[in-house]
Order: C-alpha cells, then structure tokens, then sequence
C-alpha cells in the first residue's frame, strides 16, 4: 500500500513539476505553505451553503470556492441549500440591503456591493444581487490568498463606477491592434459551436476584479458583428460572461446601414437609417437578451460618422440611445478626435468638438474621453474634457496594452498613471473636483458612470507576454471598482496573489512596480515630452521622424526642439491649450519656473541653457533623466535578483529575460534621444555621464529596421 | 506518514485533473496503463549511456528518454557515460555505419539512419551521426508509446530525403499568412533574450519526425531578418533547435540589396549585387555557422524578381548558390509562378517558365513545386513539372496549413493527400517513375533531395487550432522521412501516441481520418472540381465568384459552368495542359469516359446529362456526392462519439465541437454548390436528395459576411 502510494506520488510529482506558466493569473489557488493558517481557514470554510434560490451567478461563486479552497487549503468542500444548521462554512446571501446582518451597517450597499462578515460561526458573503455575492465571494478569497486573518471578517466595499469596461480592440481576422500577446481569445471560426475554455476563465479573471462589461471588437469595427451570422457567435460568448455579471457590447461601424443594411445614407437624421439601428437594436436584444450597448468611433482616424452628414457627435450618439429604446443598454461615444491640424495643436481638437455638444446628449450616451488629450503616452496631463462638461457622464478611457509603453517587454506597472489620473483635480467646481470625482459622477450628480480600460491580453499562454502585465489589467479592474485604492496596495495584493507570499519578496518587487512607469518615462520621455517614437508601429524613439502622413504624427510636431530649446508652448504665447483647463490649472502650470518637471515640455518651450528647479539647466536635467532612468533598468534587474528564490524559476527566468530587452531598449531610447536633441542643444553629454558610444545615425538605423517590409 | 502522503496525493491528484491541453502533442508521455507491460519496459529501460563523447544532440536525446521513461514508465532513469558494464539499459552509440553491431546488417544507413537492437541485454540505439542517434532514440520512445515489444528489436531506418523542410510563412509583425492556429510561434520583440519555452517544444516536435529545417519567415519575405539586429534573434531560435538536429533557413525578400543595402539594382547579374549577396551570406554564416539556406519566392503574386531586370529563375537561384560559394547551404527555388492569364489556363504557367531552364540550375539550387499545378486544392492532379526536370532536384512542396481545407474546424488528415501525389507514376523515366521517386533523387539519381510542408502551427496551446491537425504535421514529418508509410499506419501510430491506445478507439478513429480528406472534397469540391472557394481568405464556397483583380482568382475561370455541362477541357480541343505529362498519364486521364472520376473535371467539360462510370449523369453524380459528402460528416460525428470513452474528456468535447461547425459548414458548401450550378444545369435534385431548405442568395449572403469590413 505504502509502496503504490509513494509510486502514485513519484508519478504525480512528476506532472507537477511543470512550470508556473501564468495561465491561471492571480486566481492562482495555489496550496498554502503555513499548515496552521492552512488548519484554521479549513475549519471556517468547511462547507459552503447558498440560501435562498441558487442561481448561474451564484453557481459561479460556489465553483470558485471549491476550485480556490481545494487549491489553497487541499479542502473539498460540500455545498448545501437552504440557511445553514451548522457552523464553520461560508454562506452565500442575496438579500436587499436592509437585510445584510452585520456588525457594521454604516456603509450603505449599491447592487453590486457586498458585506463579508462572522455570523454565528460562520462566515457570511451577503449583497443585494447575485453579482454582488459573486464579488464578495472573489474577496473572500483574496483574503485566503494573501493569507489574511478570517477573525472578526467585516469586509464591505461597493464599487464607486457603474459601467466597469474592458474594451477589447480584436479585429475578426484575429489580430489585435495594438496588441503584444499573441492573437485575439475570439475564435470567430470555432464560434458559436465550440466554447474554447478559456473563455471561462476570461470571464472569472474579470469578475474577480469587479469587471461587469467587455467590448470584444475593435473601435475600428467591422459590420459583420452586426450580421445574424456573428450575433449567433457573439451570444454564445454571452452566455458564459453572463454566469459571472458580464455584460457584452459591440463596437460599431457607423456605415453599417449602408453596408450591410444596403441604404443610400447613414446619416442619423435619416428615418430609415434611424429605424435600421432600432430594428437591428431589437434583433440584438433578441439574441442576447442582457445586451450591454454600443461603443463608438466615429469620425476620427479616417473612421465615417455623422459628421459626414453634417451632423454633430450628439445627433450620432442620440440616435443610438433612440435606438436602444427601452432596453437596458447605453452608447459610448468616443471623443478621440482630431482633424489634421486643424488649429496647429491636436491638444485641443476633442475639446473643440466636444465642449460645445454638453448638455445635448441623451441620457443613454457618454462620453468616453482618454486619460490624456493626445494619445495614452507614459505621463499626459489630464484631459481638459474632464471637469468641462458638466452636464454629461465622461468615462475614462485608459491603455492597458502598452503600445506607447515599451509592448511586451518593459515593465511598467499602470497602477500610477491611472491613479495620476484620477487624483489630479480639475476644480471644475472648487478644489476636490478630481478626474476620480468627475468620472463617478460625483461632482455632478450623474446617474450614471463609466471607466474602460483597453484590453491587454491576446491568446499567449500567460495573457499578457509579460507576465508582470498581467498587474495592469488586475490594478484597472481595481481602480475601477475603487478609484481610491493605492496603486501600491493593488501591486501588493497582486503580487501576493500571483508570485510569492514571501514578505521580503513582496516589498521588494511592490517596489520595482510602484516605481517602474516612472522609470519608463524617465529613459523614454522625460519632462513632459511626448510622441516621439517611432512610427506607425509605436515602437523605440524616433524623435527626428518630421514627415508623416499627417503633421501631428510626427514626432517634430510635439518636441518643437529648435537652436533655443526643447518643448511645446501651450501658453497664450503659444497654441494656448493651457487655457481650456480652468484657472487654478493654468496656475499650476502655466509658469515654467514653477511647472512641474513632468509636465514642463507639455506647456513651455524652455531654453536649453535654463536652469530648472533641480539646479541643472534644461539640457544637462534631460541627459540626467535619460541616463539615471536607463540605469534605473539595471537596478530593476539587481532587484530581481534578489526575488528569486521567492518565485517560480520559469517565471523568474522570464522575466529576467525581458528585462535584459528592457535595458537594451532603455539605452536605445537614451542614445536616441540624447544624440539627436543634442544636434540642436550642441552642448555636450554632461559629467558623469559617459557619451553613447555610437553615432546617431547608427541608432536611427534600429528602428528603420523595424519599420521595414 | 501515511496521513502526510495521502494528503499529499490529494493535492497532487487535484492539480493533475487538469484537461489534456494539447500542448505535449504525440509526445505525450502519460502512464502506460498495464502494468505487466510497463514492469517489463522498466526492466529493459533502467539507465541510460552515452557511449564515446557526448554531445549536445545527444544530450537532447538523454533527456527526451528520461522525460519519456519518466512519464510512460513512472522510472527515473540514471545516465551514465561510457560504455555499459550492466545490462537492462539504453546505450546512445555513436558510430560510422560499419561499425553498428546488429543483427541485421542488410540495411545500409545513410547518415541520419538510425539502429535500434537489443545487444547483450541492453537496447542499443546506434547510428553514424549525433542526430542519427536522437531519431533513434524517438523511434525507440515510440515503440514504448504504441506498446510495442522491446524484444528482439530490430528496427532499421534511413530517411529517404535529405533535406525535410518545415516552411513557415510567419510574418514579422506576429502574424501567420493563411495560419488557423493563433499567432507565430516567434516572439521577434523577445529575441534574442528571451527564449520562450515553446521554442524547445517545438524542436523536440520535429526531431521526433525527423524534420531537419526550418524556414522560419513567409515567403512573401521582410528583408529585416537579413539585418544585424534580426540575425541576432535568428542566431537565438538557431542554438535552440541546433541541439534536436534542426538548421534554421531564411525566405528571402528578392530586393533586399536595395532597400536594405541601398544599392540601385537587385539585378542578380550585376556585381555589386552579387557581391552584396555574398557579403550578406558570410555575414549570416559568422552569426550561424550551420545556417541551412535560402528559400525564394520571387516574380510571383507581385514580388520582385530577377524577371524585373531581364533574368531568368535560373540566373537569380545561381546568384545565391554562388553566395552561399563553400558554406554547407542551399537555395530552394520556388515554381510558384503564375502569370495574369498569359496563356488561358495558369495549369501551365509554371512548366513552361521552369522546364526550358532545366539543366541550367548550380548545383545548390533546388527547384520547389507544389504537389499541383494549381493551389493546393484538396485534390489535385500532381504537378506537370515532377518528371519534366530531369537535371534539377526538385523540392515537393505540400501545405499542412488547411487554407483550402476548411481552416481549423474541419477534420481533414492529410497523409492520403501527401501519398497519393507521391505514389503517382510521372512515368518519366518508364513505369515506377513516381513523384515520390522524383523528389527522393532516384529516378534522375540526383545527390541532393528536399520536400517541405507549410506548417499549420501557432500559438494556439495546442499548436494546431484543431486537435486532429496535429496528424497532420505528425503524417508529413513521418512521410518526409520514409514515403513508404502508409498514412493509415501512420495515422494508427499518431492516434496511438496522442489520443488513445485503447484498440477498438483506435480503429474507429484511424479510419475516419482515413476517410476524412475524401469526404472534404465530396462536400467541397467533388468530381475534379477546384477553385470554387470564397475569394481572398478562401473561406466557404463561391462559385459565383466571376469578377477579381485576376480572371485566375475567380471560380468560373475554372469550373466553366455553362448550359452544357461542367468542368475545364484541358486536352487538346482546350488547353492542352495535359500535353505536359508523359503520354501514359495523358492516355489515363485523355478521355473523359475513362479518366478516373476524381479528376474529370480537372480535364474535360462533361455534359450536365453525360452518364458516368457509375450510372448516373454528372449532375446527378455531382449532388450525389455533395449530399453523402456532407452525410458523411454526421457519421463522422456518431463515429466520434462511439469513442468517447477512450479520449480525454476535454479533447473529446472540443473535437465534437468542431465537427459541429464541420456538418454546418459541409451542409453551406453542399447548398451553395449544388442551388449554383443548378442554375446552369436546369434539372432538379435527385431522388432520395431533399432540396436545400435555403435559396441561393440566402447561401451566397454568408460568404459575404466574412469578407465584410
């Protein structure tokens, strides 16, 4: 007996053996190291009992805790029905909120938020819908993984966002634009028929964050979603998301009346074009009965909308939400938009187009406004649409997927641009008036709120490439739930949940992240520049890029380097972007003397020989940014190091790995930008730092190569 | 003790009942579940040892037995070096042909054959190359995979063809031309630092069929890899499959010396442009000292080519040959050219642009041709070039890809694709003049023989999108290897490997995919049909395809429908193509009374009311095998099921999943057909056939789905 049981082991042992290849995320349920702690989560969680009537919801939290409490604890756990007559289990509640018994009722619930406290002796996951439950359960859990006590449990959070998105930007040919992790997840030629697995566990990473959303097409859309064909296929990716609170919405083509409904016209004022996008609205609804709504990019980056008509943004999202009539779903319009030049600084542009059209919106229609007006670079300002149209709900829209961001082998850790963000104040009505607030809809009372985080995942066993990506898809989820988490309390949890509960470890690599954009900004785009690499494709610098299709995607457009200085004035002096923010903004940094270093070049075209607040002239702080950031690289990988008997050896590898292309592309970006701005500063690399050792033009050739059929 | 373990077990247990994935392919490796048998492997496989010096090929060959015996006998094996003064062990002996000590001796080994005997107790896996022994070793493994007795062993086995290629038109940007399975498995961003696990997996793949190169880019060619900085990444994936016996080629973009190495010309008879050439060659051999070769696609489908400068295929494939001068490399040639209907019919184009060259190729120069003259139909008559070229080597060009072949949801085993062209008579040099014997080298007695396949691989976890896809990967490998095989016995030997050993599931599967590429083309393309698939993706059927940027890019170019019959006379009264061949196989399928039914319509316009071989008109003939062609996918399906108890459970869903979209898909293309060329042949579905349930703008709408933006 003893004998085929230690064979059993060697055999089994050997299939365990294979490396942590990230598949699993943060869910990852591994077994707990401590046996004591191990010894008293099992006696709390020894059964789990759903009360009242079970649900596809609810079965979603119960699968959940018998995969996480095998896992972590080696516990099979029985379910029951029905109020619980003993103790020791975890009971699934959905209860209005008055009924939610617990200690601590301060805290008022919305639908989708949950309490998880001690009960008599047992331990209760209660919230007003069967969503709220499965939230809180996916809490509980993160408490088991992160190895928090389960005494005195009084755990009670509702998110502060309503419509938590994740868009996805899959093309149906299965790429993804903009994406460094493999191809898209949508099989669209196995759909509707075969349900790929992986689909479950999407839909699982995503409401273990609180993601109740997902746009699974492009901005850039096709039609053919739009087709009975593909609605079949979309609904069946539906009725997994539904089973865990997710909603789908389509991305929309805005000439899909004319292309595939065969009309003359897609102007939204059109009565048949308007009557289309009902009757197609109700043959969605019809498919997929929770059907979330529309996301739109109209009239921007050559994409048709109702501009080519003569009609505003509003008249185009307007005759959506007609559309969506009395079904539960919204449009969200999209006001990245930029006309070629139109003004001499595409700063401005959304904010032209957009500002006037508040307050003429339905109520169904946001407006989705990027972190930044320009184009999701490392460090933006905040969008000057924030705070400036009071009268409609703006959702944020921020990148995942690091297109501007080093794609799939620089670690750059999202949590603090986001929160950058959201903490900036707009005071569009006084101090306190945060991007955070505006987008909850506090500041102005709106019913209604959103945030979309552009998907960084594709079909690479790990999801993200990098496996540290993985933390900016999990820190969005959270951020949206709560926008007032701190960025570096996510990265802890995350790290906790995905790599190693070691504590010494966990400071340390919490650390790395925390500091990583900065990092990343600090050898690619310092000060406040911005849009100088390479492109089309996004990748390594191309600061001397001056011819492009259009002026605003070159990178000279931007820099505005000349034989006096470096940056872009947006003063009254100069394209006067500054002024669409309100006053205390414009205080803040509309004196280059008193600007902020990381947005200086964003507003002012400063001398080289100036001197900046650091004591350093423009010049010598640019190459000591440069510099100090690229060996920053190396001090990432020393960091590294250190962690590694605390993680995986794959994963580590992996990683170790990327960092290597990381600091080989951190000195590409500082030879890059050094050499070149050095051809209009003409003053030398200074002291300490060693000149590259090649010329620019040496360094122009890497990302000719790149850019090369 | 016990308590411990026991707990341990269940753990263990828990983390091994995840689903078969795929990933391992028929390198499976799982417990043998009979334990007499796996006592008695045990015994004969209890060390292993290096005789003489090892190496890092053998070394590969080490581990794959340690990796095997492991899984399949739950044995951890020691290795010991030199020779073995024990017995009931595996010694890797490496060693020149006359010197291998057998039994049977009659078998000459070329220098990647391989012996495995039984010698004094121990099993000796010998052969005159490190990589001899490594395709020894995988045929040993395989033995213990199909359960196969150790005693008396005696398996003896020399490839056949020198050069077996795996082509990979993978692009730089991630993408796959005509891929089904996911993105490319190269991680170009990665490169060279990061080495993706997947990288060895693939190599371990391929050795163990015995492929020996790999082209790694699209033929439709980036000139970047011809770069420094893509050499680098190139040198990495190089020093992986270097230790399974692999050498790395590049596809090459024909006007790289001028946009890469900025010269005026490319033409190959200039000297700069040879010297470039040359220069680039050494270059590559200094980073990869066992780079294989090139291969090139050049004048067709818009690439460039030494027909842009006046020269010949000839003169450009030389050129290379004489760059790569005294390196161990070759050039492949491709034959895929097609001029935009010069001469009526593309059958042609390619014999008569190569056969006036014959002779005039260097000797490192190969001449790559598909198995047709067309595009890899599902069925094709076999290239008119095989047998026209005495003078030069020719390369078979197959494609495991399944563009025409219903992409990754269709169950189409393709080794009786690849053996019927193979074991067709070209009667070039009399009766027995197959192509197989063409591309082997021994009707012409050439020194030098290639054959490649397209690969149908990506990043899916599973490699091949569908899991019965891997068959076909495995097939081509087997047949590069030894062309003899049948594909039922390979396909058994697959089966066995990677799905199921239990012998009733065996059967039933191995004959479904026996049958599968049959009942592909009854549904698709009966009767010689060919061409008739949706435009550009190639997805669906759309016979009524009559208007393209080229006639030869439509569907009625080639099946030229009209009020009195159906097909493409290609005798003399038309054509003529079938002048290209021997007058044996002109005499074989010359007369449309007797040419075999499969390939009629390649050759003739037959009447709509022309009775065949098998009594009934062509029409009735056509909806005869439409209708049983698509029955045939239900009884695919029940045959599925009946095996469900042999097969993983998730391998077996996702499978009847696809056969799902398969039936779908085979009733479209049956409806689409027969309600299209019924409108030439004006007569009614035969008796016992119901009509389709759909009209034919009803059919022709979903193609058009899926070319939609």
């Amino acid at each position: 007996m003893l004998r085929t049981l230690f064979f059993l082991l060697l055999i089994l042992g050997a299939q365990r053996s294979v490396a942590d290849d990230g598949y699993r995320l943060w869910l990852k349920y591994d077994l707990l190291p401590d046996a004591a702690q191990r010894k008293a989560y099992q006696q709390a969680a020894q059964f789990v009992a759903v009360e009242g009537t079970s649900s596809p919801v609810l079965q979603s939290a119960v699968k959940e805790l018998q995969l996480g409490l095998k896992g972590l604890l080696g516990q099979t756990v029985s379910v029951t029905a029905g109020a619980a007559k003993k103790q020791g289990g975890i009971l699934l509640r959905v209860t209005s909120s008055a009924n939610v018994t617990a200690n601590d009722r301060s805290a008022k619930l919305n639908k989708e938020g949950y309490r998880v406290f001690s009960e008599k002796g047992n331990i209760v996951v209660a919230g007003p819908t069967d969503a709220a439950v499965l939230y809180g359960t996916f809490a509980l859990l993160r408490q088991l993984q992160t190895q928090q006590p389960l005494t005195n449990l009084a755990l009670t959070s509702s998110p502060k966002i309503e419509y938590r998105m994740l868009n996805h930007w899959d093309n149906p040919n299965g790429t993804v634009e903009r994406g460094y992790a493999g191809s898209s997840i949508w099989k669209w030629y196995e759909l509707p028929e075969l349900l790929d697995p992986r689909y479950l566990d999407y839909a699982r990473a995503n409401a273990s964050i609180g993601i109740n959303g997902v746009v699974i097409n492009n901005v850039n859309a096709s039609a053919r979603y739009l087709t009975p064909e593909y609605l079949r296929k979309v609904a069946a990716l539906a009725s997994v998301f539904r089973r865990y609170g997710i909603r789908v919405y389509l991305s929309v083509f805005w000439a899909a009346p004319k292309t595939l409904g065969g009309l003359a016209t897609s102007d939204p004022l059109d009565p048949n074009v308007r009557r289309w996008w009902t009757d197609k609205t109700n043959e969605i609804y019809k498919t997929i009965p929770d059907f979330g709504g529309f996301l739109v990019k109209a009239n921007s980056e050559g994409e048709p909308g109702p501009q080519d008509y003569g009609r505003n943004h509003a008249e185009g999202a307007n005759m959506l939400a007609e559309a969506l009539g009395q079904h539960d779903g919204i449009v969200m319009w999209r006001a990245f938009v930029y006309k070629a030049n139109s003004n001499g600084d595409r700063f401005k542009e959304a904010y032209e187009e957009f500002k006037p059209l508040d307050g003429k919106f339905a109520t169904k229609a946001l407006v989705q406004v990027k972190n930044g007006p320009i184009d999701f670079m490392a460090r933006e300002p905040f969008h000057p649409l924030f705070g400036a149209m009071p009268s409609t709900p703006l959702v944020l829209e921020v990148q995942l997927t690091q297109e501007y961001l080093g794609f799939a082998t620089h670690m750059v850790y999202l949590g603090p641009l986001i929160k950058e963000c959201l903490e900036t104040d707009t005071y569009a009505k006084g101090k306190g008036s945060t991007v955070a607030k505006v987008v909850d809809g506090s500041v102005d009372n709106h019913q209604i709120s959103g945030i979309a985080g552009v998907a960084n995942i594709g079909s690479d066993r790990n999801w993200t490439g990098h496996p540290m990506g993985q933390a900016n898809w999990y820190a969005y989820g959270r951020l949206a739930w709560d926008h007032t988490l701190s960025s570096a309390v996510i990265a802890k949890e995350w790290t906790r949940m995905t790599l190693t509960n070691e504590p010494k470890a966990v400071t340390t690599i919490t650390n790395m992240m925390v500091k990583s954009r900065d990092i990343y900004v600090r050898y690619t785009m310092p000060l406040g520049l911005h849009h100088i690499m390479g492109q089309s494709i996004h990748y390594g610098p191309e600061p001397w890029l001056a011819k492009s299709a259009r002026p605003d995607w070159t990178a000279v457009y931007y820099h505005k380097a000349d034989s006096i200085g470096l940056g872009f004035d947006r003063t009254a002096k100069g394209s006067n972007a500054l002024s669409l923010y309100k006053p205390e903004v414009q205080q803040a940094w509309g004196n280059p003397q008193t600007c902020p270093l990381n947005y200086l070049l964003w507003f002012h075209h400063v001398p080289w020989k100036q001197q900046l607040s650091t004591g350093r002239t423009l010049w010598n702080e640019l190459c000591y940014r440069y510099y100090t950031g690229a060996d920053s690289v190396t001090w990432m990988q020393q960091q590294w190091t250190q962690v590694k008997p605390a993680i995986d050896p794959a994963l580590h590898a992996d990683v170790a790995a990327r960092l290597q292309t990381q600091r080989k592309e951190a000195i590409w970006w500082r030879d890059a930008c050094v050499l070149y701005f050095q051809t209009y500063a003409k003053q030398p690399i200074p002291a300490p730092f060693a000149p590259p050792e090649r010329s620019l033009e040496a360094v122009k050739q890497i990302v000719d190569i790149y850019q090369m059929r």
